[in-house]
């Protein structure tokens, strides 16, 4: 850097060549990044759909264990009900599924259910949208993590004990690669997915064979069940509440719709294509399990898994292939839990722009990341999987109420915005932040279609906050309001900020009197300096000395006749031997005093130690000081340094 | 305080009004009281024996049955020797008192062993004796509070598992109450130790009355022994051990001589009657408890004390008579503890004042104590006896080490003091800052006794280092040259940082060049009023912005040059994204290039939060740059608040 602020007037720019110093950080994380190397690459649609349906595949891991889990308090003559509710989710599916394509032809720029309820209903359901996905983001690392570990655990029982520090070393693992920055370049997610895929795929086709052949058994040696025995009739209440626990199938459905631009061009159109496929995919298995589980008589256990139970039953043990599925559905949560890595800090980011969380969540860390917001992703979900014991079961009940709510949220904007469709005339556009809006003539089809979407997610949204509600649900039920509260505290705290800072209506001020107080402990090299620095700021000049020892105070008044300068000296009398506090009643008085455009300095002598030690051994006057006065307006507080 | 600094050229004086505010504080300790206040009574002998000699008698507690714990590993033949063993610490112990009765006439003003060493053997002894006693009076608590402990654990077994938590409160309350300042009134002191001479000089009588009766029984259900079997014979080693466990029984002696200033005039002759009252009491009893243990064939045990064991054997069970002797035996070795946390802060101000401790040892608090000589003490002790688990056996090869170092350093003084007297004529005087050295007609008597008593100390302090090495008495011969070292780095520290404050050749110095940098976020009222403040500080102003994102830059720049008062702005481009380090380098650059008298200020804006929370939601800047510099010469820092 090569300026010499001495002959340049004006405005001067400068290419700063300084680095983040080297440290156990660049090791961690990788070496930093410049602004400028930010990536910039789309996919097309069998790479789009290995990207984006981690989130939504991975939750047949556990969708229908959860639904088996809750019939099975009605005992197993309840558990035929599993495939009927499966039926019914996979409805619920495609209602969810047909919404999200029409928001992803309205919004090619990306349409995540915060920036549709921004734009279409308001700041107060947007905020509500956004913090439901917060805790929401924060659940499917928490939920896919554990379940990923259960499946480990099914496969190698030894592990079990250990499965929550397994699972926090996951979080922390995934989170460090993610401050490394992921580059989501598509093959490293599409081997896996595939993978799954194909694993799964032929789990289910060889097992309906067998099934249809009439040579698929039971499960053999079944685990242990973990709830409690069989203790209610099969209610109406019982069946909501299985099915509540098993629409956490359509988590991450709306993965597509938020990365949008991701995709090749015709951007839209392929989007749409890739949620098809996806939806089409997670219907088939999803069904395919629940069916599959009736007639091997699996059984919900914390100890064993039931895609594990299903594995070993259709390929007769723990083989090859048994190991390939556990693997590849443990391998595919991981990636879910990455999924949430990606898009919470992302959400995050956003909302500090948008003034509704703190302005530090939108700068990139060295490596161009949201390096705050993976952070704040890992430490909660950590918390959330110690907590809950790394128990799907457990956690069940947090999530998918704040993915129901945001559906609800974002297909409600999008039948609004419909109908401001309709009302247009053709040619007319309203230009809203997150897109344009144009007459559409299928206005009436697509907002019935939105519309009718969002009132099922609705009414799924409230059927699982009533049956969940005493498992766990009244955490979130409680949670996003208050996020929501944060948020607009935040947003108010900048808002006014902001007008008062505003240059409107400014005029230049000028100081009318500047004081500067001098504290003087003693008369000496490193007083005197501080004398001299104070005379520089101004004529107007008190040393004011706090007089605990008459001895001591006698030795500065002699000594500041022959070297003050001729300036004024101030001793306050200490009777109580406080040394902040007379002076902090002393600047007190002057404040009170002063008038508008009036500045008081107080000038500290500060000793600089050359070894931490040496702290201990002097007064820390200013820093007692600082915070005696934290700050207050018109006070200026100055410590010159000293050194020996 | 009405003082208008306007008005007022010169040196203006105002008592301070502002007493420390009413917290939680002064409902602990009590309101704050007045410098004037300090508290100047004197007391007479009898007063003066219970307020000094509650550390020598209490030691009584404990002296004689650590002597039986170790003469027990030769098991039960060796127990004859505890009373020979005794008898040569009583002839110690007279050694001692008679070598202290001259300190006290020599010392009317006090004759600690720090003060009598640093008069006449210089700094390094008296450090040593001053690292001695400080250990020392922490010990003196640890120890005096676990055989309190142990007293009463012995009455009330139900105790024994919580006394490690029993003991540390008991320090806790200690501390408080001296924090409060303990009116040394004579009396709160008197009933109390008479009230232990009372009890134990009525125990031996009567123990001794029935022995010669032959009514002496023996200790019914003994407690379990503690130590380990007989493992070893009679060796010269073994008694040798013994009697330096038997040592402890000295100290506290010297407590007189560090008082002499309390007492009512003739203040030598009425402490030095009162030394030898007080020895010839714990002599007496120390004599009769080695005796009559021995009959009565008590066991060394840490579940009940030997003091116990003999008061139910004289009395014949728990009665009346057995618990007064266990409550005064409690009572008076909290008081032990007790003197400690008077001597403990008196004797580190007084390092503190010499600079071989931190200045603030010599504060005292709005109590008018040393208040942070005890805190530490308390924290210290408290430390100890959680280590040690409040077990005397284990915290006595720590004690008496450092009480037998200072007694010789303060003979060895003494006779260094007798030798100069010798040969000085008659009314000729040395004045020293602890004492006046005149010639003395007696002083090759007074020299033979003093050296005679050194020697002694010194050979029992190398037998108890040699014979308790390895149980604990290692820790201090390390911690005490520690200790010593530190104090004089702290001396070294103070003495240079003096010499180069000193203002010797000091001449005026003037600024020759101010530079001024302020830095700028944003252009909005609150970096103009940086700005502004920055004009009034010199001509000489630059302003600096970092620019992260161009967008943001490009409105900067814009701004500034409406709103800059056609001021220079240095854009420094950041590639990394770093806020800090930039600015750093920038500053960096100016200083390297800076002249002698040339000063660099730089002006950071910052905003002022109305509610702790909003601290969150704004960069800490200032506070990072600081960090950053750590006080570099010739920069200050100001931070120009701005609020909403």
């Amino acid at each position: 850097m090569e300026i010499d602020s001495l002959g340049d007037i004006g405005i001067v720019e400068s290419s700063s060549k300084v680095k983040p110093a080297r440290t156990w950080r660049s090791w961690l994380v990788g070496n930093p990044l410049l602004t400028a190397d930010a990536p910039n690459q789309t996919i097309g649609k069998l790479i789009g759909l290995a990207v984006f349906a981690s989130d939504a595949l991975s939750s047949t891991a556990y969708a229908s264990q959860e639904i088996l889990l809750i019939l099975a308090y009605a005992g197993s003559s309840a558990l035929g009900y599993v495939f009927p509710i499966s039926l019914a989710i996979v409805s619920l599916m495609v209602i969810v599924s047909i919404s999200y394509e029409q928001t992803i032809h309205a919004y090619p720029g990306g349409g995540g259910a915060y920036i549709v309820a921004r734009d279409n209903l308001g700041e107060l359901p947007a905020q509500t949208a956004g913090a439901a996905l917060l805790t929401d983001y924060i659940l499917t690392v928490a939920v896919s993590i554990s379940s990923g570990v259960a499946q480990i655990t099914s496969a190698f029982p030894i592990l079990f004990p250990y499965r929550v520090e397994i699972a926090v070393s996951m979080v922390l693992f995934i989170m460090v690669i993610n401050l490394r920055g992921v580059k989501e370049s598509g093959t490293t997610f599409a081997i896996p997915t595939y993978f799954f895929v194909f694993t799964m795929v032929t789990t289910v086709a060889v097992g309906f064979f067998r099934y249809l052949t009439g040579s698929l058994g039971t499960v053999v040696n079944p685990p242990e069940f973990s709830g409690a025995e069989a203790i209610t009739a099969v209610t109406p209440f019982l069946l909501l509440h299985a099915f509540s626990s098993g629409t956490s199938a359509l988590t991450g459905i709306e993965a597509i719709s938020n990365g949008i631009t991701a995709f090749k061009e015709p951007r839209s159109k392929n989007a749409g294509i890739t949620l098809i496929w996806m939806s089409s995919i997670l219907a088939t298995l999803f069904l395919g399990i629940s069916f599959l589980i009736g007639p091997i008589h699996a059984v919900p256990s914390e100890a064993e898994t039931v895609i594990s139970q299903l594995a070993r039953t259709v390929f007769d043990g723990q083989g090859a292939f048994y190991l390939a599925l556990i693997g590849g559905t443990a391998i595919i949560l991981i990636m879910a839990a990455n999924t949430a890595f990606a898009d919470f800090p992302r959400l995050s980011a956003l909302h500090a722009g948008d003034g509704f969380l703190p302005r530090q969540m939108t700068f990139k860390g060295s490596r161009l990341v949201y390096s705050r917001g993976i952070i704040t992703l890992a430490a909660v979900s950590s918390l959330l999987i110690i907590v809950f014991k790394a128990s799907v079961t457990r956690l069940i009940p947090l999530y998918a109420i704040g993915v129901f709510l945001s559906f609800s949220l974002s297909q409600a904007g999008m039948a609004r915005r419909w109908w401001k469709s309709g009302h247009l005339k053709k040619g007319e556009q309203i230009v809203e932040p997150g897109s344009i809006v144009t007459h559409d003539d299928k206005w009436i089809v697509k907002l019935i279609i939105n519309g009718f979407g969002a009132m099922c997610t609705l009414v799924v949204m409230v059927v699982f906050a009533i049956t969940k509600f005493k498992d766990g649900a009244w955490i979130i039920i409680i949670l996003v309001p208050v996020l929501v509260t944060i948020f607009f505290s935040i947003h108010r705290h900048y808002r006014n900020l902001a007008k008062k800072l505003s240059l409107q209506n400014y005029h230049s001020m000028s100081i009318s009197r500047h004081r500067v107080v001098v504290l003087i402990a003693g008369v000496h090299r490193g007083s005197l300096a501080a004398l001299t620095y104070a005379r520089s700021l101004s004529e107007d000049v008190t040393s004011v000395h706090v007089s605990i020892d008459p001895a001591e105070s006698q030795k500065v008044r002699e000594k500041w006749e022959i070297y003050g300068e001729g300036t004024r000296l101030v001793i306050l009398d200490s009777p109580y031997r406080l040394l902040v506090e007379p002076v902090m009643e002393y600047i007190g008085n002057l404040l009170a005093k002063r008038l508008p455009n009036e500045i008081v300095t107080v000038v500290v002598p500060q000793f600089v130690p050359r070894h931490w030690w040496e702290n201990f051994l002097h007064n820390q006057t200013a820093l007692m000081l600082r915070f005696g006065f934290l700050f207050k307006p018109g006070l200026v507080i100055i410590e010159v340094p000293y050194q020996v």
